[in-house]
């Protein structure tokens, strides 16, 4: 395979191929990181769910499998003021799940466990030195921020519009990741709460690319090489993937989840009834008969309390009814690409498509 | 500019360039038509809203003015059926605005102008023989398609699904045009209801072109030549184009509406205020404040009726709050495309950047 002609991402993270392991909490832990980081990607550990040992534990775990660089991600949401009517209505409103399902209605509700960055998740940063840091929902205070940068790593967050990327530039990321409307799991918007607004990839791509000087890495509907290399050549400087890296024996998803991974077409859905944050995932149960947008929903990401026990429930059953299934639009597609690869040989199959994509004339048939 | 490698679209519909000016009913007539024609690719006149005589009037001007060929686009809905008690919430919805409007209550209401196709303009297309003869919404009855395709004239319809594009080319259709969600207008979905469903381009692209053996065109964010390029690489034979096209002089759309164009961002969103089915427009006080997804808005068409007045009455005052301000998510990047341009123009402009890109090098800066 020769080497990319544009080095612009590969310089700034360390990596050989780029592609970008999407960070997908409560999906994945180190063993994806790990196979991806072997094949020349960068793998992403995602730390919202872990506490901060948890997270020294993974890099530690990390680093005795890999010599790349790592890439720790987190949300920086504003963690939401507990609202007892809101979330009393939202139980009322699971009480018919509840009672079909025969959960006590007096039965203990977890506390979240989608952590926000704060002080104690950066003296980790500042101990572990991860070569990359990627936020969700924005960017932490600036003080907080300072310290990651002055850390030594290398800053990414997503943008949903042109205004967030700006936003982004402006506030020091290093690179910004672009999310279509494709994209599977939680919208990263963070300056609006329109979720509406947030345009396909093909849209969105081109403009984010033109408007900031920072590369950009394309996320949302890339799951194969042909696809990676239309978003190359649309301006991005890497992708990043996400639904693909699912379908791996690395990933760490249930068993309702890859059956409906296995089976999923054109029905992924935004929906909130998960978290309270609009998120993408393959339409099941909840999100039919709760929304998939529920004004109801708590905020995020108090909203999966009082789903937890349904969806253990419907889980010991073998039903993925109340579990969030995310997934991206290019599900299908994605199982084409990923079927019977592990998450090293997906990872060398989307650089090496990605280069035949771009040095094929067009009409050529492969 | 060298020969097109990939001819499966320009043989078909008899174009030199593989680019469809996409149908706008209510945005254009006969002028947009001829000057895409006259560059090379197919002109569209939008039939949905026209009078039979008023189709082959249009016809006989734009043969006048091109020898290339033509195509009529006709809406195949199910008529709604008259819902008393749901028009007159929809009313009591809009009261309030008719005050403010200084509307009386007893205003008379338009009846809605949109006509699916049936068997008066299936006679208009047995005289005419138009070379196209494109469908939104699905297809015909078996007895009207199997007249059109007796009569010469190749079929295209949209999808917005796979399975969509399946039916449709079982079903007879020459060419399949996948429309992505980020396209203007309405949704031609006519499987399913959910409008949620419908994937972004990226997404619904590659696998309608691996699913159907009939050559496919693109449509949804294709705003300029590099996105042109993308679409071809991804599998497309031609790409169709709107928004870009409401730039030029050739449109005739509202002053509102192109001072909307002219400012907008990523501020689309769907709606069905204005007819009674999804539609991508522009951002403005009645999607805002009714929607943009209504449940009391009445079936497709009749939900305009009641609007009719409002916008007539904003619009006379250079208010664009009630008019459908139709646009794609790439409304902005197809400002920069076509500005200062005609249509002729941005066709040729379109079609040439298109080819510079399939010819570019990876990391090339044009």
């Amino acid at each position: 395979m020769p080497p990319w002609s544009d080095r612009r991402a590969l310089d700034l993270l360390n990596i050989t191929q780029p592609i970008v392991q999407a960070p997908m909490a409560g999906a994945q832990g180190v063993e994806l990181a790990i196979a991806v980081s072997r094949a020349g990607g960068l793998g992403s550990l995602p730390c919202a769910m872990l506490t901060p040992a948890q997270v020294a534990d993974q890099v530690a775990a990390f680093r005795a499998a890999s010599s790349g660089p790592l890439n720790l991600n987190f949300f920086c949401h504003r963690p939401a003021a507990a609202d007892a009517a809101r979330e009393q209505a939202w139980r009322e409103r699971l009480a018919p799940f509840y009672r079909e399902l025969g959960i006590g209605p007096e039965t203990p509700i977890p506390v979240s466990n989608r952590a926000p960055f704060d002080a104690a998740f950066c003296e980790v940063v500042e101990a572990l030195q991860p070569d990359v840091v990627s936020f969700h929902f924005g960017l932490p205070a600036p003080d907080l921020l300072a310290r990651v940068k002055a850390s030594g790593a290398r800053v990414l967050s997503s943008a949903t519009t042109v205004d967030e990327a700006r936003w982004l530039a402006q506030h020091g990321c290093d690179a910004i990741i672009a999310q279509g409307a494709e994209a599977g799991g939680h919208r990263g918007l963070f300056l609006g709460d329109e979720v509406c607004a947030q345009p396909g990839l093909l849209a969105l791509l081109p403009r984010v690319a033109k408007a900031v000087d920072v590369p950009v890495i394309a996320a949302g509907a890339i799951a194969d090489g042909r696809g990676m290399a239309a978003a190359l050549q649309l301006g991005a400087a890497a992708v990043q993937v996400g639904t693909a890296y699912l379908f791996c024996p690395e990933a760490g998803i249930s068993a309702p989840h890859r059956a409906a991974l296995m089976a999923a077409g054109d029905n992924t859905a935004l929906t909130n009834v998960f978290t309270g944050r609009p998120a993408r995932g393959i339409l099941n149960r909840a999100m039919r008969e709760l929304g998939p947008i529920s004004p109801l929903a708590p905020a995020f990401p108090l909203a999966g309390g009082a789903l937890a026990p349904l969806r253990a429930a419907a889980e010991a059953q073998g039903s993925g009814d109340f579990s969030p299934l995310w997934a991206g639009q290019a599900v299908a597609l994605a199982r084409d690409t990923a079927h019977g690869l592990d998450a090293a040989a997906l990872t060398q199959r989307l650089a090496s498509e990605a280069h035949r994509w771009l040095r094929a004339q067009p009409g050529d048939v492969q």
